[in-house]
């Protein structure tokens, strides 16, 4: 995992799977670290102050336009290499229940965490298969080439994660429709080299696990010490699937 | 099942259901068919002059203003009784490959699909709060207050039906979301007395069903005499599942 690229990189998971990416004992060449808002991101500015091969990126989901900006500029630095690793990562959550459900939030959360990641991959898809063909390797890898897509168990139909501590159905659908875009890809991408996976993070203290007024089980620390080393042992018999940050199934 | 409301039943599933329903040795009190175009759908309108317990109604299911008109009118017409059974059968889909999907198919196709029928479900919910009201039957069914909702074997996200028949991304996603609100919607209509399905239809000849170049392998008469059967038969056992027209269970 030497070129890796995560989206909404400035707090919370995004932020804590660079900054433990950067403390490994064999780092990355490179890590693009992308944020809606690169100016007001100060924690990874001082994080790239001290590893210079962090680059933070301005990216924002939404904005097919912003993400070509992005595409074009990791290309100029990559400098004719591939990206191995792109970790769509960046999410939102709008606390309501199903009664109180809106087509605003609806529609501004599937933008996000669901049609975001679907036109993200389609933008780094040439640099993902770049790097297999820069690649050794047979099978599929997160060294190799992989789209990692940041769902929820929230987002499992059969699970329902939580459900008593907010129902939260835009946040469920989006993730659901994300774990069918993750199969898709998977359909479509397999015979190109290329590894995609749906993964749950577990529960985390974050702004987003804590929210409702209680505490979220698990830290944001631990939780991403589990997804990074899940990562690193996916092969091809994972591609398609939907697992957690210990790399154990989840049901659709 | 004697006081029911079908979105999309201007053609396809929607009419034939609409059709079928009124054919019944036992047909309902009252049927509403909605479309978003009443002066367009001269089949409906036939069928109308033969049956005057048909009644058209005008509802665009990407339009909240018009769901609630739509609401206020069937309230009206119920005349203080209650609605049995929504179903919410409009739909639409773009065909289109992973690598040709965009946001703005995304974003349409979700808003039909899965927003809609969230908008709608809401909107008829007193309607089917006060069919539970006037009911003496213990348990849930079609026949005391049910939403169905119109889903598709297509965003089964372990069985992708037709994969190699269409991408249709946008498609698959909209209803993996839809089977998680139907799921949602179970989990908080269970105690009000309301039955929450997702339906998968069969492959039909309909126009939708056709598209691509080939026949769909069942007709439409026969999908929906299949699902007309199942829905008398459903019971609190299958509420929150995903069912086919046969009523056998689908994997999320």
């Amino acid at each position: 995992m030497r070129l890796i690229l995560v989206t909404g990189a400035n707090r919370g998971i995004g932020f804590e799977l660079v900054k433990q990416f950067l403390e490994r004992s064999n780092p990355p060449e490179k890590i693009f670290a992308t944020c809606r808002n690169p100016d007001g991101a100060q924690e990874l500015k001082n994080l790239a102050s001290r590893h210079p091969n962090l680059v933070i990126v301005q990216l924002e989901v939404t904005d097919p336009v912003s993400i070509k900006a992005a595409a074009a500029r990791v290309e100029g630095l990559l400098k004719g290499s591939g990206l191995h690793l792109l970790i769509n990562n960046a999410g939102i959550v709008k606390k309501t229940t199903l009664e109180a459900e809106t087509p605003e939030y609806m529609s501004q959360v599937y933008a996000t965490n669901t049609t975001g990641p679907l036109v993200i991959s389609q933008a780094f898809l040439p640099l993902l298969k770049k790097a297999v063909q820069e690649s050794a390797q047979k099978g599929l890898s997160c060294s190799k080439a992989a789209i990692i897509n940041m769902s929820s168990e929230a987002g499992s139909i059969k699970n329902v994660l939580a459900w008593e501590f907010g129902q939260v159905v835009s946040y469920r659908c989006s993730k659901a429709a994300l774990n069918m875009l993750t199969k898709c890809q998977s359909l479509a991408y397999r015979e190109l080299g290329i590894l995609c996976i749906a993964l749950h993070p577990g529960w985390l203290q974050t702004t987003m696990g804590n929210t409702g007024g209680y505490q979220a089980p698990m830290t944001v620390d631990e939780g991403v010490r589990g997804i990074i080393n899940t990562l690193s042992k996916l092969s091809e018999k994972e591609t398609g699937a939907f697992i957690n940050w210990e790399g154990n199934l989840l049901p659709w």
